[in-house]
């Protein structure tokens, strides 16, 4: 948004950089390539949303899926952002971010101490989702993208429930990714010190499923489920 | 910081409600209470922090501490939220949020998944941290709030390390928590649907340490390492 980046098909293999996307710092660790991005996005549930009011920052935890180009969030329509995002003619300037923990990086020094991570931030101008078709597409990707096949396998929302919900979407234009993987980068003259150090992988996955205590009698757990 | 709220001592249970963090729904998932806001911030590590730049939203994953009533996030001298908080007299308005994801609740209803989870959300003004005591008990929170016990068993920053760090700090004054717990809760015709239904709780922790290839020879796994 801070210049006008060259007109790019929607196929270019990255997202152009803009003002924004471009850090002041460890530059190396920015990566704007669309199949990392996706990646990244796919493999979450749980985004961090930005929106200013009154002049002042908010940040608020929501569930986010990506179809294609395109994000989505949902929440209720007496919600804060969404009834902005419904108001603002324009779109709701918005911050979107997801992160992935995957390891502690415990250096010798503690200045070298890290943490490996995948976030991306999207930046951009939310809009109402007001198409009912795709308002419902929307609310089934929110669904599989938490639990991929669970959208069929569910009673789908009626009138009431999706006259309830609102829907903004986010266009997937002014991205990038940052990451940092791999092990500890200490200094030479602190190699010999003697501090353990290492990384320590974050444990991934789910614990056995609780069911719910009215199960309708020989409801088995279903294989998608299993699988996770 | 909408409307006066009566002066408070430091020691009250709760934090006063304010405009901003009294949420416009689900206010039954509200808490101000502060030992819950406290556990609930010193489980994790990783933050999104939200600041407010050219007018639109930013937000950024970053590690903070608490020590007290007070946050701490340290950074380059040379990043984008660290260097505004430091030119800012009053100090940098942010919104910094902290969630824990438990577990997944799929309903017989698509329109009832949900998760459940535990949050804070902190509002308020940053300053940077200028006094060199105050900034070295600072970056050793930081170190021990991902691994308690790890700042004692690294080797400090040196002068140069610490000039080229930067740390702000964050008062809890303006603080709710938000939690989802328990299990389903489907509309009562739903009960008979043949739809699976129940929690799947996350998994927490670390997998196995992966040492350093280069450990000085007879350095073990320390004890505070062991038991995470």
């Amino acid at each position: 948004m801070q210049g006008t980046p060259p007109p790019q098909p929607r196929t270019a293999a990255v997202y152009p950089p803009t003002g924004r996307t471009v850090p002041t710092r460890s530059p190396g660790r920015a990566a704007y390539d669309r199949e990392l991005v996706h990646a990244i996005l796919d493999e979450g549930y749980v985004c961090h949303l930005g929106f200013v009011r009154d002049g002042a920052p908010v940040v608020l935890p929501t569930l986010y899926a990506r179809v294609g180009e395109r994000l989505y969030v949902h929440g209720s329509t007496g919600s804060r952002p969404l009834r902005a995002a419904g108001r603002a003619d324009a779109g709701l300037p918005v911050c979107l971010t997801v992160t992935h923990v995957d390891g502690l990086v415990l250096a010798r020094s503690a200045f070298h101490h890290s943490v490996n991570y995948r976030s991306v931030v999207v930046h951009g101008l939310a809009h109402d989702v007001t198409d009912p078709e795709e308002k419902r597409r929307a609310l089934d990707a929110l669904v599989d993208h938490v639990v991929p096949g669970r959208a069929a396998d569910s009673r789908p929302a009626d009138r009431k429930e999706l006259a309830a919900t609102a829907v903004i979407r986010l266009d997937l234009e002014e991205v990038s990714a940052k990451l940092r993987t791999g092990g500890v980068n200490d200094e030479p003259e602190d190699l010999a010190l003697p501090h353990w150090a290492g990384v320590l992988p974050l444990r991934k996955g789910y614990d056995a499923p609780l069911p719910d205590p009215g199960l309708a009698p020989g409801t088995a757990l279903p294989s998608y489920l299993a699988a996770l």
